[in-house]
């Protein structure tokens, strides 16, 4: 059987102050609705709603069957730690393994706004048809990319699978390249972004954890033996400090890629936008004639290029002769950055956490 | 006898959001005073609080009581409608004249920040004393120039008073200079700025505004037979807004000055902050090693030359890489301007009200 797993794993720090503990990135919204919302909603057609799960962080839980309450309660997986992407990974395929062996698991992100929606819907559905056809395979999107990006990691595409004009096997995995060499990957049109969005069967999965991860293996095993069990909250709680804190790409899709598994990537044409950042999740949101993207009751006079958030509909965000900063008003906090300063929020956020400790967390 | 009237009836729009229809100016806090608190304060030494008035908006008159406990009821004179300083010194001189006919007035603004307070009340003792021996005088108090003005008015200085060394007749009133012009003056060392501090006795101006302003005598006139009857109120409400709006220095400093009338200056030699912009404000804050002038919960990281206020000490105002910035921060508006742009919040407070109506005034 076909499953989703959206990962909303992410704290979001360079969000703040919309991003918080107690409402975490896949909460803040996004005209009009939340990250996990959009990434929901973008699974219509894909599988129905009783197959989709969230892995998301333990405190999270009750807040996320809240927002999507299509859900079934069991569907929604807390991890009482952060441990990164590959045992978030293991950890959701060991449960639905344990309740389908013979589950398919697409893992998405919703740390993104992708358009056209349909297109990315039916990446998904190819992505599953490769894995019903080749069971041991590591099926990764990989956004067709619009420009030179040096931030992100890309995936190199060899020819397509035979009988096929949408899937390609993988020849490797590179890292962020610097400037000169993400021109060149642009150029060649064989690189496509690293999405963090994989299609596998879950035993597939689980054995080459066993092969990279071996740390892991041990952990996740005791957590498949106590699923649907009264002692699955207690086993899982004493797993997961001591597993390793990992990315899927580091622990098993660039070490298979090397020991040539099967690695398959479906290319992407869609508008991929990261909204981890203000001025991305501006983009996000769109711009007005002026350049302005506003999530909020604002009067900006003679004012360009800024970002302005709130979310109290009561509150005026008031500007005048303002150019290309960012302001995002909640009710316990206000932050104010130049657009070109917005990657610096991350350390803001470490200085105020220093000085406050939990308050404006 | 002597008294002193405070007035508070300007609405200091560019000081929104903290200066408000409910909180004006007056109201708006300045390092843990009220702007008027600080101008009460001012005045110890010179009369005692029972000789100390306030003119202010009718609407006002129960706030300035709650800020003001010192003073008795009759003291804080409410003004039904804006009718500029002409009008409001008339009205006060009238009030204060029926009680006393033998009044003398200090009319004070407290739209600044004054410091040594010491030189000040000194300064107005001496134009007392001045008035006690020249009863028809209009004395002025007239701030020592620190630097070449071009946004303050002048007052030119002639010789000393016969038998004095601090007060010296004034020769003419100087509109707002250009910038050569206001060197002239600086270098010179006979021009002081206008601070619109007046004493006087009650009749001298109420003789004066019959002779300049005759459009304003017929009013007031009606107004001095219902002080402190049960008309009072209702007459002032009625006369009020049919009182021509202008200053005093249109409707009665000049004209005085150029028809030999005995107006003298007393020269004070303190640093005066007009606190009625944010930049100006600041500046009365006074700003720390990276120029920062914070009366806010507030973490700048790497920011520098910033004002920041904020009424609600819960809330935070966090900074990074911020240069140069207004942040006014209230319970329902929040305004960020570049300092360079501060005089435009007038023109922004104004469009707000042209979408608004009443919602944010």
């Amino acid at each position: 059987m076909r499953y989703v797993v959206i990962m909303a794993g992410g704290a979001g720090t360079r969000l703040w102050p919309m991003s918080r503990a107690g409402r975490p990135k896949h909460m803040v919204d996004v005209g009009g609705r939340s990250l996990l919302r959009h990434s929901f909603d973008r699974l219509r057609g894909v599988v129905p709603a009783e197959r989709i799960h969230v892995c998301t962080a333990a405190a999270q839980r009750e807040p996320v069957l809240d927002e999507l309450p299509e859900l079934p309660r069991g569907n929604v997986l807390g991890e009482p730690c952060v441990r990164d992407s590959a045992n978030a990974i293991g950890f959701a395929a060991t449960v639905l393994g344990a309740r389908d062996p013979d589950a398919t698991i697409a893992f998405v992100s919703c740390d993104h706004i992708i358009e056209p929606v349909d297109v990315f819907a039916d990446a998904l559905r190819t992505a599953f048809e490769v894995v019903d056809d080749r069971p041991g395979a590591l099926v990764t999107c990989g956004i067709v990319p619009t420009y030179a990006s040096t931030a992100l990691g890309y995936v190199e595409r060899g020819g397509p699978l035979p009988g096929s004009d949408r899937a390609f096997a993988v020849t490797a995995f590179a890292e962020k390249p610097n400037q000169l060499t993400a021109e060149q990957y642009l150029e060649s049109g064989r690189y496509l972004w690293n999405s963090g969005t994989f299609v596998w069967r879950a035993d597939t999965i689980l054995n080459q954890l066993g092969t990279h991860l071996s740390a892991a293996g041990a952990g996740l095993s005791r957590i498949a033996a106590a699923v649907d069990t009264p002692a699955f909250e207690a086993t899982v709680a004493e797993v997961f400090p001591d597993l390793p804190k990992i990315s899927i790409d580091y622990a098993v899709m660039e070490p298979a890629s090397k020991t040539g598994a099967d690695i398959v990537v479906v290319p992407l044409g869609v508008e991929w936008l990261d909204v981890g950042t203000w001025p991305n999740l501006a983009t996000a949101l769109g711009t007005d004639a002026d350049r302005n993207a506003t999530q909020a009751n604002s009067v900006l006079l003679d004012s360009s290029g800024n970002v302005v958030v709130s979310d109290d509909p009561d509150h005026l965000v008031a500007a005048v002769g303002l150019t290309d900063m960012v302001i995002v008003h909640t009710a316990d906090a206000t932050l104010v950055v130049p657009r070109a300063e917005a990657d610096r929020v991350k350390a803001l956020v470490a200085s105020i956490w220093e000085l406050y400790g939990e308050r404006y967390r």
